[in-house]
């Protein structure tokens, strides 16, 4: 796919998405529930937080897709996290994992591994986190330099290890910072936009991977689903940061500007890339 | 009660919880935490998040009020809510209960039934957990038809419920959406106001059923303290919603709103129902 | 150490913070999450919010700092706050402790005397909370009367009890309100400024004590560093105050004025005190 035609079904997707209304089964980290419940809706889906062992099963059995974000870990959830995963993938649901923190202690590394052997249809990271989780999947040998849940390496040194965790997983992968990199193993792509105050507002990378899990819920292409939701942050990212002065009122203005995203008009700069 | 003396009440009822900032115990969802405190602050409460086992008895002993929300379920937090419950009902504390997802998973059917036992002060859900709450209580068969959290119904399907739920628990009873309806079983009414941003934000509704356990701090007329919690959602978002033009900027209006709620001039939109 | 000389220290803390972007790690309560992890960022920190028993001690070892906050406590928590707060007493990392709602039950009371064994490097809480927590040190017999997690005492009741639980413990202690006191035992200070809404927005004490956290990393001198903090959060709230008309929009500007503090220009209202 061009990317022309990218950007073009980025706007197909969205506008599928809001006449879907996704019902999202978002298994979050505490930090991050709030803002990413609050971008759900924004863009048009339809949220729950549901972690406990006792449904987490059932509930993925009503939803249209599943997230899983492990930044705040502990052994009850991890139970429910893989029991979710597991039934995701029995039932062929798309689900997106965002690995927070791995890399940084062994619990985070088996709790990743364990996800990865359930087929996450996409994976969101900082580019520490991507390194870190290719190297974990075998596929490559990295430098991740994460600093506990930030990153400290660049997108760029990070698309190596996309590409190889894509091909080895057979997911959709995204290492996401100033400028973002999706690949699915064979295409990829690059995604400009966004703002500076971005990572000084927490878990908004958490909040795409969900939203990510929203754009893939029926969707026929699931590099072009991811690259629409990286999309719909970039652009609705770059419009709050012209208009706002620090990370408090940034944080307002992307969820307007989230639910503000017009499907005619939402043109994300996407660039193919070798 | 006529409809002009509930409004009329509804801003002796803000002055009152003014006056008197009620220490109210939530049990709150991880998702709603935040903008819950927030809302109870802003509305004149000082709230309390509280839900170990080994000292929610202890905590509704210190408290005027207390609120329970199913939301982000999880056995620990099942024990700690019955134990909550249990102590509120023993001492004649005022608490409302939040029916989150309510008809979604048999845990939650469990856990709604057992909380019902311990007879809430007030029950507040959309017109879908209503229903599904109702046909639970054994109080109506009803067509339920949730999504997750969300509603699938309007709150006028829910009418007929709410009144045989309210009858059948002794509870006051409040489906709200677009229109609230609020019902002790003799007594109806709807609040008009609102604002259509209102379901584009997180756990407002797990926010307005902490606040109205706080206006049932020492109320002598729950119907009326219910109505008035609702009343005070209904003015405060109508006038955040003429300010905002998205979600982000919605909430932080509406707890400006909240906060700026004069009892003197707290006159909501409540007409008498049938 | 004069007070103009702390209101300069303030601002070398500040810029020595910006350099060093301390990974700071957080075991927090649910409510103060979302707004102490974007505190953070503002200043200028790296946070992590980690509390799972298998990972804490690891976790410790990678950050430059800790913050352990009781306000949303269970068993399996205070199991995680004793081995993060003995790592980080074993590593000679810095620690805050923020001793929620201390006074209101056993189960508190006993949270705050074993983690105070671990010997925090900064206490902070509301006047209510110093006054019973140097009571539990036995270091005072004090008339703390609090109310749930809100303080029924001001700060000028907490003085003496500040300085016992100094003597006490070898920590620094912060009694914080509309006039926050601070002490290490022998030098004492207090900050003005702050703005009258803070106390109606939820955890921003919470927030304050991680922030003091991130000052502690690597400073030579601890009440200094947390006189710092202070400081920050006293100038931004009274930027921020001046701008703003309720809680909601008070937040957001509170974050904005984080952000935007400037070394060369941070000159914190700071008296030395007897």
């Amino acid at each position: 796919m061009a990317s022309g035609d990218l950007a073009a079904s980025a706007g197909s997707a969205l506008a599928v998405l809001r006449g879907r209304r996704p019902l999202t089964h978002v298994i979050a980290n505490y930090v991050s529930m709030d803002v990413t419940a609050n971008a759900l809706l924004a863009i048009g889906a339809s949220p729950a937080m549901v972690h406990a062992i006792e449904e987490v099963e059932a509930f993925v059995g009503l939803s249209d897709a599943l997230s899983i974000n492990i930044g705040t870990l502990s052994r009850p959830w991890v139970e429910a996290m893989l029991a979710a995963a597991a039934a995701a993938q029995a039932r062929g649901l798309p689900w997106t994992l965002d690995p927070v923190g791995v890399g940084a202690t062994r619990f985070r590394d088996e709790t990743s591994a364990a996800l990865l052997a359930h087929r996450p249809t996409a994976i969101r990271g900082n580019a520490s986190e991507i390194m870190a989780l290719a190297r974990l999947a075998g596929a490559a040998a990295t430098g991740a330099r994460g600093k506990g849940v930030d990153s400290a390496n660049a997108t760029g040194d990070a698309e190596d290890a996309a590409r190889a965790l894509a091909r080895a997983t057979g997911a959709v992968v995204a290492a996401t910072g100033a400028v973002d990199f999706v690949t699915d193993g064979t295409r990829s792509a690059r995604i400009l936009g966004g703002h500076a105050l971005m990572p000084q507002v927490t878990a908004l990378g958490c909040a795409l991977s969900a939203t990510a899990a929203a754009f893939l819920a029926g969707a026929d292409d699931a590099f072009a689903a991811t690259a629409a939701a990286l999309g719909a942050f970039a652009v609705a990212g770059a419009r709050a940061g012209a208009q706002t002065r620090g990370p408090g009122s940034f944080r307002v203005a992307l969820l307007d500007e989230l639910a503000a995203l017009d499907p005619a008009d939402f043109a994300p700069r996407i660039e193919a890339a070798a």
